[in-house]
């Protein structure tokens, strides 16, 4: 067929000389954004050799292992890329640094879209119990993170829980989201669930001495034009029908 | 070594004649009870023969489908249960109704400890689409039960989320309690849980007219000596250094 087809010959790009880790690297790009798309079952080597414009024996020689071995790297690749989400500086309010690690962490989730989900939700034939484990330590260094950013170097069981619940609660978030069809608006939903975590905290410091003290100087750090002021003001007039309960 | 031993011969209980579905029934239970105590993949259908005082070619008569079908019939008979606990009448204050319903979610949660976990951890061997349809189905029932009780027929989004969220929050405070040797004890953990769903209702009531509308109506029902004027009362000195967040 060479030179004889009406299309106009698309030049192949040249072959990129690449190192072994930028080659690997190369290679799990591709396949996470064709686990954006379909169901990690449905993703083969052949389709990741050629998203990457690569021969398929340079797939296999990487991933011998066949697709599971290719599905746990790029998870491996995923988790450690959210985890890099996660890290934000110890300066201003808490509700600030929370924004921008929500921002980070829901880009992520919007790229990664089907892949995110076939991922939480469970039942897949690639999930095993090392698959499992790789999510768990993501959901674990975003609790050490938040509680790191809350100061506590001792988080007793209920300010821990309450931390692990609120992870969790986003995780179900961003699944119903993608579910329906990325509504509301992220920076909606961002700020969202940054009125839960204050929420959430403050209900669980009606009950904790130590989740208390910490809400309080959280708070003291808020000011009246952040979140924390428009999530004051915004529930007065919900709870102004509640004078009756005090 | 018929009536040589030391120990006094045990009487063996009179087979019980039982209908299909009793039988089917008291196999399950056994199931279950074995379930409670070690992951799913070290329960044999022989296992559950001895525990149920049964023999073992009646057990696979049952499950001819292996530990798989068993594992699947005990799930589906777990779940029938749990959507059960969730039935409650609609009168008195919202959150008494909740209580009264995490009461018999939490007993349930107790009662089924490690098999609980198994189920809802993950990167289980007996772990499928089908395992994971049954668990969804729990969630969804229990989602439009709190619907129901919030007199919302048509539940907007931000409702809608809030309630999946909390209900996952449950799921991960019912898993972290398993863990944590069952600590708090399990009516502070219940109460601790209708305070999270108040101020995550709350919450979203700041940025949606309709949870807005609910909110004030369930507020209105609530007592002064009930949960939410308790929560209320406690959260007061928690805000008290917020004066200038308003």
């Amino acid at each position: 067929m060479n030179g004889s087809g009406t299309a106009p010959a698309v030049p192949r790009p040249a072959y990129r000389r690449l190192s072994v880790e930028q080659r690997r690297s190369q290679l799990l790009a591709a396949a996470l954004g064709l686990f954006a798309q379909r169901a990690p079952e449905d993703v083969s080597l052949d389709d990741v050799a050629t998203a990457a414009e690569v021969s398929r024996p340079l797939v296999y020689r990487y991933f011998p292992g066949g697709k599971q071995q290719l599905y746990e790297a790029a998870l491996r690749s995923a988790a450690d890329q959210l985890e890099r989400c996660f890290a934000e500086p110890d300066s201003g309010p808490l509700t600030q640094r929370l924004s921008h690690a929500l921002d980070r962490y829901l880009a992520f989730v919007d790229e990664h879209d089907a892949g995110f989900s076939a991922l939480l939700q469970g039942g897949s034939v690639v999930e095993t119990s090392r698959t499992s484990a790789i999510v768990d330590e993501v959901r674990r260094a975003a609790a050490e993170q938040i509680l790191r950013h809350l100061g506590e170097p001792e988080p007793g069981l209920r300010l821990r829980m309450t931390v692990r619940m609120w992870i969790t609660a986003v995780e179900a978030a961003s699944l119903i989201w993608l579910d329906e069809g990325k509504r509301p608006p992220l920076d909606e939903l961002r700020d969202w669930l940054v009125d839960h975590f204050v929420a959430l905290l403050t209900a669980t410091a009606a009950r904790d001495e130590q989740t208390a003290r910490i809400t309080r100087a959280a708070l003291a750090l808020e000011t009246a034009a952040g979140p924390v002021g428009d999530l004051a003001r915004r529930i007065l007039p919900v709870a102004d029908g509640a004078a009756h309960l005090l």
